[in-house]
């Protein structure tokens, strides 16, 4: 008989069907687990797939009592309560990298169509502008990439991708991380000195309370009026207020978003402006991203069954 | 007394203030010069500055018996008769080079925009489908970079440049040329093989009557269901209503477009069509690619007028 596994975030049903031919799912979907299915049935459960940023806190895990395995369908595992996953000895698994290339591509599409603003321009052809010779302020040309410096926040295995691509934009490339990497690019000892050098700040840095709200009015000040940022990491980086601020007074010039602070929500203040890219968290989600982190989720939770450590495992402490 | 220097292409004024802070400019603004000047005033014009896409015929160049360089603003020049140019014994003049990262940016940026859905993805956030769930299958997950093969059309300065971009991400790189160049990336003797090859095709190369209509149904065929072309060279390479027929009835999966067959003219049958990115033939259009272009036009003017030999100079025959 197949072992059980709870799915907790809403993922799309074409994403699970691999590891539904090997295990018994229980779909939440997104729900509560106990509105969707009984004590009896959450009872004997565990392990469970989750995406990282959902919040899956002590009471969730409290509904199944035997529950020993988290595995996070992503880089991330920010939503997950750290501290409740350490008292219940739960182990904790993710897919380090298996969406790396597919996240730090969709940086780069934002920094390019926010930066020569591509939305205005397809607009501006399909709005029939461009056959009208009509003025426009918005298509007046911008500055490009040629010796631009941009900054990257965090150097992990997306942001090390990141800053591997807009090098070859004949840029000019800076990085701020807690510690100094070995890698071909300026490095900068605070966020603030890289937000003062650079004028395009790539956000790829792990959520968690120590980077909540990093980027603040000071950060994007310091960016200037000719500044963008771009966030792929998680909405929480962003004080996305200060930054819809920011925006509105064209303290900077403009952001591309993958991500927000509440999701799947962005706010009318944003959606309303011109100077921004926005796409719905959609980073990691190419076909051979999903393949790679379905893979992840498959080998960690084949593990765990067995009673070995997880492949992809996330170290606590 | 300044020389007198004609301007037959309509440009934004900004563009000509370090041009006519040096020469007394006459503006044609896109309009035929007898039309906007006295037969008087065009008889002495010994130069004159236009875009190289522009139709610069034989009739023009009558207009002004006296003129001897023609000076395009940009790379190309396929609008300049040249077997004009050659029996009048005229010296032509363009910018090579000078807006190559700017145009290589351009491509890379459609490429990355089309294949990763950007502009549907952005319609999905603002029109708030994200948050209410909506399923588009639009915004299903569609292959990213990793491993792609992009075949670039061309291995000019801009070629060379998007070439490199793109291995960036990841991909395989392949090329078409008239003759193999000292380049990392496989080259294919036949635009038909590359093709075949390729899932991107990337139109580099340079107009004219060799590569006119190069890229049609056989070759966007060849491209599959899952290709893409982006052209940032000249839309007289793509057989527009072919490339229109593609799309239409998915022989391939999209296309991004700087160029059209007749600009400032999209037409309607391209910009209903939501698998396509358009922008309003903006590759050259940074403010760094602008002032290297017009350091170009000055150095170019500046010789004329001195008898020496153009420093960029189109070499004819």
């Amino acid at each position: 008989m197949p072992e059980k596994v709870l799915v907790f975030s809403r993922f799309p049903k074409a994403l699970m069907l691999r590891i539904g031919d090997r295990y018994e799912l229980l779909d939440a979907a997104g729900k509560p687990p106990n509105e969707v299915f009984s004590a009896e049935q959450l009872s004997d459960i565990r392990a469970m797939i989750t995406a990282g940023g959902t919040r899956l806190g002590a009471d969730t895990m409290d509904l199944m009592p035997k529950l020993a395995a988290i595995v996070c369908y992503g880089t991330g595992y920010d939503g997950v309560d750290l501290a409740a996953v350490a008292k219940r000895g739960i182990t904790l698994g993710h897919s380090p990298g298996a969406n790396a290339a597919s996240v730090a591509d969709i940086a780069v599409t934002l920094m390019l169509a926010v930066t020569r603003r591509l939305l205005v321009a397809d607009d501006y052809v399909r709005g029939g502008s461009w056959a009208g010779a009509k003025p426009s302020p918005m298509m007046r040309p911008q500055a490009g990439m040629l010796g631009r410096r941009i900054g990257v926040y965090g150097m992990g295995e997306i942001g090390r991708k990141i800053a591997a691509r807009v090098a070859g934009f004949e840029t000019e490339v800076g990085y701020f991380s807690r510690s100094r990497h070995d890698v071909p690019y300026q490095y900068f000892p605070t966020l603030e000195a890289l937000g003062e050098w650079c004028s395009v700040l790539m956000i790829a840095v792990r959520a968690g309370s120590d980077t909540h709200h990093t980027v603040d009015a000071n950060i994007l000040n310091k960016l200037g009026k000719d500044g963008y940022v771009v966030n792929i990491a998680r909405g929480s980086v962003i004080n996305q207020q200060a930054l819809v601020a920011a925006l509105t007074d064209q303290t900077i010039a403009g952001a591309g978003l993958d991500v927000y602070a509440k999701e799947p929500q962005a706010p009318d203040a944003l959606t309303a402006l011109p100077n921004v890219v926005l796409s719905p968290h959609i980073g990691g989600h190419t076909l051979e991203s999903h393949v790679a982190m379905q893979g992840c989720v498959m080998a960690n939770l084949e593990a765990y069954f067995a009673g070995k450590p997880l492949p992809y495992g996330v170290k606590l402490g």
